[in-house]
């Protein structure tokens, strides 16, 4: 594995709207799996992160919408570190649908942040070491 | 006021499917903001009830789809509470559309929970004596 | 397989609320996806139904939450046909987490609608041999 | 009037996740229901718009969160207009919540589609004659 990953993700109905598209504000929740897989693949999980008080709140989001989403589709999403993070983590994403069509392209920042004082920290060690070592491999 | 409120909802693109009819599963976010609203106009908020370590979960929902909702709708929501509450609060909801059609009937019943115990809880006396005021004007 | 039927799906961040629980309403989706799950496993998708002029709008749902659901909960969802479906189809659902604990019991009635006349039609034939062919095996 | 735009939401609980935060998605919802707005104090809706045969479907999404928007705010948001549309229409945004903090900036990048053909067209006349109207006032 390198610091990109890929999952799979099947539209639900609840996830359209009339224009018979997936609602572009529901790629949010498909950006956050994918990621939330991401980090499950380096070994660790979110949850774990929470419970070591260490929040990650999203700072910045954008999104170009190339091509339409449809219910049912079995969505793949590719998930890329960017760079090694420091107080800040970023992940660039590509969507494609089941006929390897690009859909959507992403990119997010989220922040460190320690969930008593409330102040912006580093990224914990475990979770560099973990990049590190599969940038390696 | 009796124990009976109206409020209004605008229907959001983003809570359609792909039928062109609102999406089953959010109909929830509307009643819970008609109990809110019914709430507030007890004079009381529920951000205020949580502050003060009661929470509200809710523990039985149900709903019938007498017809569709659509988008940009004006729904008119009738909140009801059904009886003096003890240990759980228990609300009807009747949805109109803006020609006056019904849409929707339903009920929910939340239990009142002590937020640092995580047991049932009775429902705080300042709620209790609201109830008994707007019954009798 | 009888007609009953197990589907997993794992709980998303959007989807709590700031209880720590999962929002009320959206089960409302992991009840979809489980009866879509259903209907594939039968040997058909619910897209195919509604290629061919099949809508399957939901016409009451009751659902009795039991205990919370938690973000990243791998939740396992039993759905169960109740009976041979006419014009409408009921299923139950049970929800359970990874620890094997009961979250939510539920129950959703759809009715089989012609797309063009919007009138209530019966079940397709093909659909009701699928289930004659599974309850059998 | 100028082609800015004020409009009020109220924070519904089951926008909160367990950050206690409104989820960073969510604000996709908010957005719509501003330009929305935006439409209809220029004398149009989006509704009238689709039946005219004119889809407007989000190609371009960014936002930037500043600070965390919590249940029960009672947003603010400006939606202002960025340029003439032609085939595009560009608008930005700022939410404020009631303290008149600036939780958000986010712009938005929609098409217009003909419902028809599924291929890009110029903006109707009608509503950039409203445009110039506005802008004039």
């Amino acid at each position: 594995m390198s610091c990109k990953t890929v999952c799979k993700i099947r539209v639900r109905y609840g996830e359209t709207d009339q224009m018979g598209y997936v609602y572009y504000g529901n790629y949010a929740l498909y950006l956050e799996q994918a990621r939330t897989d991401w980090l499950r693949k380096m070994g660790h999980t979110y949850k774990s992160l929470e419970s070591e008080n260490v929040l990650l709140p999203v700072t910045q989001l954008s999104i170009n919408y190339h091509a339409p989403g449809h219910y049912d589709d079995l969505l793949e999403i590719e998930t890329t570190l960017i760079q090694k993070p420091a107080v800040k983590i970023e992940f660039s994403y590509t969507i494609y649908n089941q006929e390897n069509k690009r859909l959507v392209t992403a990119q997010t920042t989220l922040a460190f942040v320690d969930k008593k004082t409330g102040k912006i920290r580093q990224a914990p060690d475990y979770l560099l070491e973990s990049i590190d070592k599969n940038m390696k491999s």
